[in-house]
């Protein structure tokens, strides 16, 4: 045979073999995909009985008000997160909270709301996520912080002392930083026994079971122009009980070694607070607020910490942060 | 002055009243409008504020998947609630547990899974909410069983005993009803001290803190032919403790007064549930399906009891349901 014959032989075969391979893939193809869609379609019909009669609702859709965005917990009837933006012009104005009242949000069905009652004698004072008084810009704003949907229960010494010089200490950034965006809210952390058992309790208040929570948290995210390597991040976690005025944030530093964010705040008489760079004039560059999932926060500054100390994560990548956690 | 010149001066200072107070509603009104509109608009550029580095994410959106619908409780590492369609077509089929294996669900951020090293040791079994015996119709439905994001701690006696019986009754009910829809799911439910002081208390096991429930509930409503009027809807809400399986569901009923959807659940030998209208031979009218926030499913059932109750309601209104307690 010659070497054409064979030539032409290979060649046809391998034309045939190719047209005869792509048809089956083809049908393979199509078959698949018909399965694919079938199995597809399947499932729409089974999400369409399964819906028929309504999804269970878990209330924890984003609510815009004037000054303030947050998402409630319905369970709780407390916010979930609450969070502002900061700056000095935004800080200016003539609202007074004298003829603000603490009210049911009107915007949140009635079987979840709390309700001024369940506080009343319950031993919890009504302390604000939001604050009020970074709310002056407006009658309307100050008094939507007011909304219980913007309140949870807090230890009365708590909130009038080292809950509002925190606040304040937020205020006094905006004189650093061009744009100051806080995250607050409630966490429910456990205690740990002798035998590393964890344990979650906390208390529910009056007739609507409003949950007192274990810790109340800020998240502080602080950018001083328009570059985003301008930005820092900070994080408090405090105890929902008695701290008292004399004592240093500092002491309590929990990662000591992150220093990118440095903050001192003391019980000084002017309550003033500082933040500083670090010593090669950086604040941070990478910012995760947006992947914060605030019941995580503990376990999400954990892992921002790791990461921050791994090797594998340059100094550029870091992200400012600091835990204070005051136990 | 005759009485025509008064009329003249009556008419054209009315009209020239009318003229100027409409005048000046428009311009008040335009004023008001320019006022809301800035109102809006100031809003509006606060939320944009706000908005810029992101929002936290609950991640409590609802997930689809083969046979079930779930929203995923990011704090306590469980489904929040997970809902299915049963049907006596719809649960035939020969997919097998023996080639499933838990594993962590990879739609879930990593660092919101629970592991199977968290159950580990723990002393709590991994408690199906969507049964895998409601999903032989598929291999692909029942391995999304066994991913972690439809399982919870459940004490060990209890996932096989009485839970699983649960399960059968509500596989038994697509005999007698044409649909029936369950929704499962863990609860946190206080408890009350001899002072009136409520106390939510419930551990957390493994390195990613998956909240053991201090009880677990099922929300069935079933529909026997194509009419609204057929449906009825029913509530167990059950400790998770052993419960043995001697015991009586009638035993352990909570609202005795409301005897439209009777249930009669025994731990006889073959294990069949039984479901009885009223003596009117109605079961229910209402569904209130769509409205249940499974987190506050304790309250709600107490609610719709209420109204069941009132004397506003109308028969035809009410809601059939019968909450059962068992501790």
């Amino acid at each position: 045979m010659s070497s054409h014959v064979k030539s032409v032989r290979f060649i046809s075969g391998f034309v045939f073999g190719s047209v005869f391979s792509t048809g089956s893939c083809l049908v393979a193809l199509k078959l698949y995909k018909h399965e694919e869609e079938k199995a597809e379609s399947a499932s729409s019909t089974t999400h369409q009985l399964i819906e028929r009669v309504g999804l269970p609702q878990t209330g924890a859709d984003v609510r815009f008000y004037f000054n303030h965005i947050l998402s409630y917990d319905q369970t709780h009837r407390t916010p979930r997160w609450v969070t502002e933006h900061l700056s000095d012009q935004r800080l200016l104005g003539k609202a007074d909270r004298k003829h603000c009242r603490f009210k049911p949000d009107p915007n949140i069905p009635e079987l979840f709301t709390a309700r001024n009652e369940d506080y009343l004698r319950s031993g919890w004072s009504r302390g604000h996520m939001a604050p009020a008084g970074d709310n002056k810009i407006s009658e309307q704003a100050m008094a939507e912080t007011f909304y219980l949907s913007n309140i949870v229960p807090q230890n009365y010494e708590n909130n009038a002392g080292f809950w509002n010089r925190l606040e304040m200490f937020c205020r006094d950034l905006t004189q650093k930083f061009g744009d100051v965006w806080v995250v607050s809210g409630p966490l429910m952390l456990p205690r740990v026994d002798e035998n590393g058992r964890k344990t979650v309790s906390y208390q529910l208040i009056g007739e609507d079971n409003v949950a007192v929570p274990t810790h109340l948290y800020k998240v502080v995210l602080v950018q001083r122009d328009s570059s985003e390597d301008s930005r820092a991040l900070g994080a408090f976690v405090v105890p929902n009980s008695p701290i008292g005025f004399d004592r240093h944030l500092t002491e309590f530093q929990r990662f000591s070694q992150c220093g990118l964010f440095q903050c001192s705040f003391t019980g000084e008489k002017h309550r003033k607070a500082r933040v500083e760079t670090d010593s090669k004039g950086k604040t941070a560059s990478g910012c995760y607020l947006e992947t914060l999932t605030v019941s995580n926060l503990h376990i999400l500054l954990m892992k921002l910490v790791e990461r921050m100390n791994s090797s594998e994560h340059s100094v550029s990548h870091q992200v400012s942060l600091r835990c204070f956690e005051m136990t």
